[in-house]
């Protein structure tokens, strides 16, 4: 057994040390990793991964944290990728493994991670779908990720999951109201967080009546949900609702429609990144893209045309 | 002289119908796209590009506007690319050319285009960057572009600028607060615009104590300006701290270091488009993609496995 067949092994094990290492090696787009990725990925399609999204300020991380307890409590396990918004450009806590939900802390059927939103190599987006797959190899039947509604990255991101809960309060300005109207359309469930503040009963009209306007897909019609999540207040609810998505959604083909949409994605970015390797990655090859660059910031050269001096010189001009 | 020629002509000429086609496709991503920006890329680089971001409802647009018809008023060329925020995800405004400026109504010497944040091939960083060189190309001496300050998109557009101005606005609730920490590293001035806002102040000493932990580049301290832009007010004052700026970076060198980096990115998209074209673009490759990503879907196939038969039957593979 090669030693990453091992760490394999004990990935799918569920231990704890071999699943933070993989995430790092993931994170650093270290080669092993994709190797790791190769042997665990016949062992992976069971997780079921919700997406929990919404502006700062709405609870997010509260919620997700009470929606694992609840599934702990079923004896069901549970791993959570929280994408950072704390640190969005400094990159400072890339690589900080942040226990934030106190209550999990020992308890080995829980899984968190934190990721910051910058400095990945090749992507966030990328980085996410790849420790979700190496969650689910190793074993967790819910992959809770957490991400702040806005911006292209994250709305990616959370198109991974199988189900999209978009989380709301009451008393966040209309300027909030204005960014939100992008999430309608991704979201599965709509959470009304935050519950018993002044100013629910009419976010929940607004809400139904911008929902009103869009067109349920596949006969789901995308119910509100009110919860208090400091409280634990309709976490079971909200848990079941999700089950339901499932079931609904089971059936339909539409998981596995999104599934191969989203491996179509993924495929490309691989290829992208294999391909820029080969036009760039030998020896000299940073140091030409540099001087072909600081030509075309000259006007020396056309992009054009330096791009198609690299393709020739790798190789790959057709 | 080329249809395409003549075209390159008439909008370096500043042709109004000719600049507003070569967007389109650009937008589009039009093969003649391509042939035009080259034609035009040697009359580039003479544009001073400033960004303008921040959060919904700090008033930018306004802002733009004034520093818009400031410009006009020294009797120089001003072109304005609005990355619009209002329609995220739907994509329906794409296409629209919306005059918003009802002011600049006529003059030929402003021209203005919004730009929806969805749904351009190749993306909205690409597009933006060559609308901005096709502006440039045009004789159009200032160039501004518009952003919302939210998600990586938006932060790579903005980044394009030589000058990045960050608006706030006082009375704007903690959660957006906590989103604007990484305004911070980018702004080279901030405006504080609504001044005339209870909290003006309060808002003016926080920004003053956050920026005296950002280190100075080249020796450049970022100022705050105040401005009430709906009423004109220092609206001057901002554009000669944008020329200042200018001055100021002209002698030191980091703006040919900035343009290099952009560049080197920008030849690397233009890379991972080529070799994307060519691994996937010949008959069938649509189609072989999916098969694949639905053999993946099912784990019958790992993606890394899927993507060397791609690159073997397209002969990429080494």
């Amino acid at each position: 057994m090669t030693p990453v067949e091992k760490w394999a092994e004990q990935v799918r094990a569920g231990e704890v040390r071999a699943v933070s290492r993989a995430i790092t090696a993931i994170e650093n787009h270290a080669p092993e990793a994709e190797e790791l990725l190769r042997l665990l990925f016949p062992h992976t399609g069971r997780a079921y991964l919700t997406g929990v999204t919404g502006a700062p300020g709405t609870g997010k991380s509260t919620l997700v944290d009470r929606l694992a307890a609840y599934h702990r409590k079923q004896h069901e396990q549970v791993g959570v990728i929280a994408v950072d918004p704390t640190s969005p450009y400094s990159g400072g806590a890339i690589l900080g493994d942040r226990i934030r939900m106190q209550g999990h802390a020992g308890d080995a059927g829980t899984f968190i991670r934190s990721m910051a939103t910058r400095g990945f190599l090749g992507g966030l987006a990328r980085a996410t779908a790849e420790v979700a797959l190496l969650l689910d190899a190793a074993g967790k039947r819910h992959v809770l990720i957490e991400t702040v509604g806005v911006g292209q990255d994250e709305i990616d991101i959370v198109r991974l999951a199988d189900c999209v809960l978009v989380v709301m309060v009451p008393g966040l300005g209309d300027d909030i109201q204005n960014m939100k109207a992008g999430l309608m359309e991704i979201g599965d469930i709509f959470v009304l967080n935050k519950a018993d503040r002044e100013g629910a009963d009419r976010l929940e009209q607004q809400l139904l009546a911008m929902m009103s306007l869009v067109m349920p897909r596949d006969g789901w019609h995308p119910p509100v949900l009110r919860t208090v999540a400091s409280e634990n207040k309709g976490i079971p609810e909200l848990a079941e609702t999700v089950a339901k998505f499932q079931k609904h959604f089971a059936a339909s083909g539409e998981r596995e429609r999104k599934h191969v949409e989203h491996w179509k994605k993924r495929l490309i970015e691989l290829l992208e990144s294999r391909l820029l390797e080969r036009a760039l990655g030998g020896a000299g090859g940073e140091k030409r893209l540099a001087e072909l660059a600081a030509e075309v910031a000259e006007r020396k050269k056309d992009p054009f045309t330096a791009v198609r001096e690299i393709l020739t010189k790798s190789g790959l001009a057709n």
